[in-house]
């Protein structure tokens, strides 16, 4: 058995990619110093800031929300209600619960008021529903976060995410998708400032924390993630973590080290605002609104509950 | 039953990236053109160029071989004799074979005779034996070619060994690396210019030429390849070809239409000669002199025989 590098107690966990075994306690010191240096080193924010973070009660965005919380930042919570059934009925109630336990404030988008549910808008859509779905959330999240008066989007990407959605990019090349993969996204042009302080610890190091943490978390996967292009991807990277343990933070940590800055310099694309609700998009009519103009709702909206 | 889209008869294979069944003869046609398409789009070489295939006895470089006189181009043969046992032997024949049946010039390497033979560098070197052939393999193919006075190297690397190089060098980022990844490296500062002919061409494509052109090529692996992180690469990328078609000819092709013109345009690292042998090199000795000067050979070298 292996004892703790820091006091020589019983280790409750051995994380290879550092190698690096430690007891709960040490655990614990050891993941919120490393979400402190994260934020700090990428000037993600700092405790005079009001943060939003999203969460969809999953154990990184829980994770997240309790870590900053524990480090001192302000911190409220945005829950997007979607409209998956039982899946996000237990999600919301799970973040409700975990805001009550911490006196936190938890706001609410309900997506089938505003526009329709994801399982609606699926059966409307042809392309994947996680990309569908995903914008969505981007869009819902930058708009209420900016009406709400937040400076910063917080986000529980954690590096298995990341490091999935890298290698998609590099399949393609898509340039304009790697150029925007970089643990800070700055505000400015309609864009709240977007950061994800979790991008350094995988799943299974979030899911330990929230685990010694006591947190409530819902185990389930999202019923329209399987057969996802990125469930795909992260089980071929774990295929070689598992030989080459450290492989996905290098992969991750060179890119924005030595590529990123290369491909910044290159021309993006100039953003306008959306001719119907005034958010940010290259196009002259945002896909959001573009999407409610196909479910003939127009473009009245609602109001985040809190 | 599919049919060749070409002439209706039975067709011999279907290539799912292409949606293409095609028959024995139109296949053997296609091929031809793709590989004749290929060397024009990058301007590899002409009729009138002297060029230098290097063969090791495989599939891929006997069909790159075979298809390279099929459409009139001059084109010898180096084998480089690796000193792998029954391996090397099995190489050694197949490729005179080949040369003698196309009355085609066939010079021959011995690596044992100007250092030692691959199985003993192995027991000295510490690092993966893959690595350290291919080095040795460019040293005395650029070598011997400049010798030889040819104005052109060609070898036979097909689209999965580009795309699990690719992908190798992505996930660790070595742009070094990834500058030179370019189915052309020009000549100039002592290299001759390197081509791959076959870069669009996956193995199973080379293998079908082969077989259906009655090609007598080495089936075996190579002893040693058993393990490699290439092979576990080529693993990983079949299982996402199988999933979507064509994921690895978009992985390359975008690469070096995307982000290679990118990456050089960054300063490279200086080329100089080395003081040994003359061969270019980054250091002052080159790696193959370093390596033979720890072999206490010191730098004597033989001529290829032809």
């Amino acid at each position: 058995m292996r004892r703790c590098l820091k006091c020589s107690a019983k280790s409750v966990v051995y994380l290879p990619q550092h190698r690096l075994a430690l007891c709960k306690e040490h655990y614990l010191e050891w993941y919120l110093k490393r979400v402190e240096d994260t934020i700090k080193e990428f000037r993600m924010f700092d405790r005079t800031n009001r943060v939003l973070v999203a969460v969809s009660g999953g154990k990184d965005s829980l994770s997240l929300w309790d870590a900053l919380l524990s480090l001192g930042y302000k911190m409220d919570g945005l829950y997007i209600n979607l409209g998956i059934g039982h899946y996000s009925e237990l999600s919301r109630k799970v973040c409700e619960e975990f805001a009550k336990s911490k006196k936190a404030v938890l706001h609410t988008v309900e997506l089938e008021k505003d526009m329709a549910s994801i399982p609606s808008l699926k059966e409307m859509e042809k392309r994947p529903v996680c990309s569908l779905c995903g914008q969505i959330k981007r869009y819902y999240l930058n708009r209420y976060a900016r009406e709400l008066g937040y400076e910063v989007i917080a986000t529980g990407h954690n590096l298995d995410d990341e490091t999935a959605t890298l290698f998609s990019n590099t399949l393609s090349w898509q340039l304009e998708y790697l150029k925007r993969q970089y643990p800070v996204l700055s505000e400015g042009n309609g864009f709240v400032r977007k950061v994800k302080p979790l991008f350094k610890m995988s799943e299974k190091e979030n899911a330990l924390y929230a685990f010694l943490r006591g947190i409530n978390f819902v185990e389930e996967e999202c019923p329209f993630a399987e057969g996802a292009s990125s469930v795909e991807y992260k089980r071929l990277l774990s295929q070689i973590e598992e030989k080459s343990p450290g492989t996905k933070l290098r992969f991750y940590t060179e890119f924005i080290r030595r590529v990123h800055p290369i491909l910044k310099q290159e021309g993006g694309v100039p953003i306008g605002a959306c001719s119907v609700c005034g958010e940010p998009t290259t196009s002259d009519v945002c896909s959001v609104c573009r999407l409610k103009a196909r479910l003939s709702l127009g473009s009245s909206s609602s109001s985040p509950s809190s």
